[in-house]
């Protein structure tokens, strides 16, 4: 069965690992969010890129994101030489950005450099950047305008946002490869990432939400999780960000941001959201109610099992 | 005594650790040779400067180039990825390049961004690249142009050299520090670096031969020493390379290149070479006999009181 996954970073990293799990080798398709990707010390980092590709090659760190087994001497002589070294960047990892940002810089396509990454990594599902274009997230909070690895990690999302921006997606187009997978997917699925500045930024790309459309007139479904339990997010500050921007840090608020852009027929929340079902159903979806919480690795195979489920034909 | 050193790699860094170690704290200049600086996995990398900055920072390695202590996750990492690794980057020393790309790339000049390096790591001294704009040494063999750094970490130098050139050279400059440092210089002193690949590019720099002759004939003594010692290179290809382009592989040979420069008045020849000495003299040079193979610490104090007794009033 080829699905189709659009996913930021750890979540959805847990939830690509579930489905490569259960789908024989290639099914799997992922669209990455890269509106988080950054430039810092000459090299082109593509943060939730990786943790997609270092979890589906298994070499993920316990902390979600970098690689297991990891050291830092490049980041301790850089800071040795006076540079700012908020965003903590592995010697093992350091290797994938180098290898990037060479390929990058002389011309080639990131899609076709993650390709390379995947294949060098042993990675048997396929990871697709969102676009091949820069797109950067900038976030607004009550002192200007931050770039979005500034707010994330090095302010650790404490400011509010009070408004977001895709820079570049405005001159951004899908792939070819991102259309093909989305004509042959027989389902689509959207990870429990963060709505606005995971999921969103993909969204924004021109192009990818009629070719969505397009495959869900055709019949395909298109199933999404909701990120945010019990009213908090998983991880991160998506509930924060949700309030900041005036809406609601819940499923339902989730499910509101989907409903009006029409990406889904089915939303999957957690037993714990069992009370916004109604709601939810009211916005004209579809409504799964499970245990959506990926504690450990049977947990994310049995939501990506439930999610197939409910994409199945009834 | 403000002394202006011209260097190469490996031999021009221990005579410049030589004249440190003697001078007062920022009375060497040393302007390094950038011809065989090079891009690879993104990074600009500045092989010359690096050895002498290193040197001079204490910091060096046991082999005469990279850093002592070092360790090699990142080449590792890089190799997994399938990339080639005949360039070894050590993970502290991959540190210095991110930093140095990142604001050539962001447009400092080469020059300013040695100075922090040098004051980020305690250098004393100070290193001035040979000029801003970008120079490539290409060599000519009878398979035919190759990047300096092919020829002589990749195929160890193997090859015989038919021919020498300095792609940029002639749209480059020297740069006001050189300038200044040369103006101000009371000893000039030429490393026993390879006369071709590494003192060559610094005097095909437009501007730095017309400079160093302003400060000889301000009287400023300018004292070259031979890196050919009993007709072998004692560290590199120098020998094999005076050889492929019809010249003498002696300290003979490399005399008759400075003289024919009109580089200096005073060339120091290894006590193995006392034979040379008239015909060296034939050149219109001075001849300082004395051993000039830095074997230890003591060897490097040693040539470099040698040398500035060479250029003293006499």
């Amino acid at each position: 069965m080829r699905v189709v996954c659009l996913a930021g970073g750890v979540g959805g990293a847990k939830l690509a690992d579930g489905l490569q799990q259960i789908l024989a080798p290639g099914e799997l398709t992922v669209i990455v969010n890269t509106g988080d990707d950054l430039e810092r010390h000459s090299l082109l980092i593509c943060p939730d890129h990786d943790t997609v590709m270092y979890t589906l090659a298994g070499l993920a760190g316990s902390q979600g994101w970098g690689l297991a087994g990891e050291t830092w001497r490049v980041m301790g002589s850089l800071a040795r030489l006076g540079e700012g070294t908020w965003f903590r960047l592995g010697d093992k990892d350091i290797a994938t950005h180098l290898y990037r940002t060479e390929r990058v810089r002389r011309g080639e396509r990131l899609t076709d450099v993650a390709a390379e990454l995947g294949r060098a990594l042993g990675v048997p599902s396929h990871i697709l950047p969102m676009t091949d274009a820069p797109v950067r997230t900038r976030v607004r909070t009550d002192d200007g305008w931050l770039d979005f690895q500034d707010y994330f990690v090095r302010m650790h999302q404490e400011p509010d946002v009070r408004e977001v921006r895709f820079e570049g997606a405005d001159r951004a187009a899908i792939t070819p490869e991102i259309s093909e997978a989305l004509r042959a997917a027989e389902v689509i699925v959207v990870a429990p990432s963060n709505p606005i500045v995971s999921i969103g930024p993909i969204l924004a790309v021109p192009g990818m939400l009629d070719a969505i459309g397009a495959a869900r007139r055709r019949g395909v479904p298109a199933v999404g999780v909701s990120g945010i339990v019990g009213g908090k997010a998983l991880r991160g500050p998506a509930d924060r960000m949700l309030v900041g921007l005036g809406e609601e840090a819940s499923a339902l608020g989730v499910a509101r941001r989907y409903a009006s852009a029409e990406l889904l027929d089915t939303f999957v929340i957690d037993t714990l959201d069992e009370s916004l079902a109604a709601e939810v159903r009211s916005l004209g979806l579809k409504v799964v109610v499970t245990d959506t919480v990926m504690a450990d690795a049977a947990g994310r195979v049995r939501l990506a099992h439930d999610i197939l489920a409910a994409g199945a034909p009834a």
